[in-house]
């Protein structure tokens, strides 16, 4: 007769395979920072490159483009990879979904690169297609966060996700502004575009300090330098708050781009050491649970050398208040007082496991907020015949113009759904 | 160079896996309800055996002990086949950890049987005893709703567990009201009781219709024969509405218990429906799933048939805008065409995924209430030091002291958690 310590063992068992399903997760969710990282750099340098008709920045292109090359096929490695271990985590169906939906923009990476080396394509056009790739790559890294099944790791992947999505709004405003200054104006389109970038990124980064570990808040913190910001916020102004018709110091595009530039490299750093982080904490889960497991596989073997003691648990379901045991002596106590101890051990699990997916509930209602937003743009787009990229701008002036939250406008969108009219037909 | 394509078909593996999955777990939902409803029986005959000191029901109770060991047998083969196909479903250490729980219950079967056919144990305890184990294979058919990963399954899931439980409760006010009757009084506390028995049963048949299909429930409104109801009405009327002191016919205890018996078995029907309809359904969305994989991995060996194709996204990833594409020709159509109706596809699908996402989070806060009650449950048991019983009868009591809904009463405990003193020392 099979005791309940068999399905201990197998639940623990299912823990160590979503832990070791997460730890690769990780590891691919570190690989991405690093190309997204990359890509951001190529794309500055190449509006650089673009704006100057090829004065600049041409020697630091082609090195950015073999940094790049590496750190692409070290991304699709790990996508093949993950198929290969047949991936079967929760939501493994979506996370592959958007593995896919990234994989052509990869692919036209070189079409892109040929039309940009040769002026074939403008500043504006090359920033929208890097930015839409790597809106891509973030959504595989948001998947692998809203898959996770162990609280404290999902709660990791949760501050990292921020960061990145902040860490790209950042480098969407360098380029914002560096082209607002290179052109010499900013009209009031592209001042509240850039206003919009600056809140989304504060927006993120608060999020990545409500979830990462005091230190890596710290470091972050740290990372901070009043010089920097009283720099950044100072062009911020100059640009943000000019009237309309006002010229810009075009000297100061080059100033802008450098300052950018060093506070994006040092994001990096903190990137490097949440991915290593989340590395450790994988490693250090996967451990403890093997440990446990050991130990209950040693005690199933006891169990199953003295067969008097299948027969003992009878009275103490039937006769058993529920309230505390005597303290439990592990596998070294036979008899009756080892199955109270098993029977204890099955209802700490039970306890431990339900506290878990309670705690991972509160943790993924963190990502409740992007995914409204998924779902009014989706609405917008079935409704109103828009792209994804319009349905979003539709959604941003909104929220631009009436000067509300972005998830403001969305949960809107969504409660006036009923009101929207059929679904065009095709 | 792997198109997006292969991961499409690496998605629909997922779904495959989960969908198999969630097949084997309906499976052993379906056994469970076989084994829940023998218990129900085994239980009503025990009583009325104890309550007439073997006078009755003994020969009923040997063909339905039978009868019970067969359906138990079924359920533990369920089990093992879970355990040997690995379960890596979403959430399958609490799955596995819910059977750790129950198998102690149903290994403790054969002593419970002895001490009644022994009368060494009274009618209340014999029924706690039942209960108890009832309410473990009913908490496994709960994480089994719980980790469905297809809104359609899930929600009939939910139906399902909803029909069980409140078919347990109506078992529970058979037990109740044939105490009552046969002891000729009906004191304030079991008035209370089956009360709340009422009114929980209820609630969950509510539940049950709205995640059940139109064919189901009406089943389930015909099955309610408007005779057998207002019978039923009558004597719960006569019994709960009695004051203290008046004295009940203890002839009617037999009427109680025969009219109870044919409600509870018609019920029997309707969940042999529902679950036959969650296997159909099961079958229904893998098989849909199979045919979309093959039809998917036709079009990846025409792409790898055709060297030329590889290199057609780049153009379409950046000058998609998004908007409605030509309909596509499916795998017939080479180049741009064939591409484009791929990016389509892959689009499609996460549009899909998404839906199946959102809907699914709206089936599973169905199952919230009960998780709450669970909560609320564990905080008083680590605060006041009680049992999981003593736990919700607290909670319960509450509810009926101040006449409001279990749930709420969940809610404030859980909202008062901060006021509660610190887990005592143990």
């Amino acid at each position: 007769m099979k005791s309940g310590l068999s399905f201990l063992v197998a639940a623990l068992r299912c823990e160590i395979d979503a832990l070791e399903q997460l730890a690769r997760t990780s590891e691919l969710v570190g690989t991405i920072a690093r190309l997204v990282h990359g890509l951001q750099r190529e794309r500055g340098i190449s509006n650089v490159l673009l704006a100057s008709r090829g004065q600049r920045f041409a020697r630091e292109r082609v090195e950015q483009l073999a940094q790049c090359e590496l750190l692409e096929a070290a991304v699709r490695q790990a996508f093949e990879q993950l198929d290969a271990d047949g991936g079967s985590i929760g939501n493994g169906a979506r996370l592959f979904s958007r593995i896919a939906w990234v994989l052509p923009g990869l692919n036209a990476l070189p079409e892109l690169r040929r039309r940009i080396g040769a002026f074939e394509i403008d500043a504006d056009r090359s920033t929208a297609a890097f930015v839409k790739l790597i809106a891509g790559l973030l959504a595989v890294v948001f998947e692998a966060a809203d898959g996770a099944t162990d609280p404290e790791i999902s709660r990791r992947l949760v501050a990292m996700f921020n960061f990145m999505q902040g860490k790209e709004f950042a480098g969407q405003e360098r380029a914002c502004g560096a082209a607002a200054f290179a052109s010499g104006q900013n009209d009031s389109a592209r001042q509240q575009q850039w206003l919009h970038l600056i809140a989304s990124q504060e927006h993120c980064f608060e999020r990545f300090v409500d979830f990462s570990e005091a230190g890596v808040a710290g470091l972050w913190r740290a990372s901070q330098q009043p010089a920097q910001l009283a720099e950044q916020e100072r062009l911020r102004r100059i640009a943000c708050a000019a009237p309309a018709g006002v010229v810009l110091d075009t000297n100061l595009s080059q100033t802008w781009f450098d300052g950018c530039t060093r506070r994006i490299d040092a994001m990096q750093a903190i990137e490097e050491r949440l991915a290593a982080e989340l590395r450790a904490l994988c490693d250090a889960r996967t451990a403890e649970a093997r440990h446990q497991l050991a130990g209950h596989q040693a005690l199933l073997e006891t169990l199953a050398a003295d067969d008097g003691i299948a027969a003992t648990p009878a009275a103490l379901f039937l006769d058993d208040d529920g309230g505390t045991p005597e303290p439990s002596a592990g596998a070294a106590a036979y008899g009756p007082q080892l199955e109270r101890s098993i029977l204890e051990m099955v209802r700490d699990q039970s306890r431990r496991l339900q506290a878990m997916g309670d705690e991972l509930d509160t943790v993924r209602a963190a990502l409740n907020e992007r995914k409204l937003v998924e779902r009014a743009k989706g609405l917008l787009m079935a409704h109103r015949r828009l792209s994804e990229e319009e349905a979003h701008k539709m959604l941003r002036q909104t929220a631009m113009n009436q000067n509300r939250r972005l998830i403001d406008v969305a949960e809107s969108v969504l409660a006036m759904a009923e009101y929207l009219p059929a679904e065009p037909s095709r």
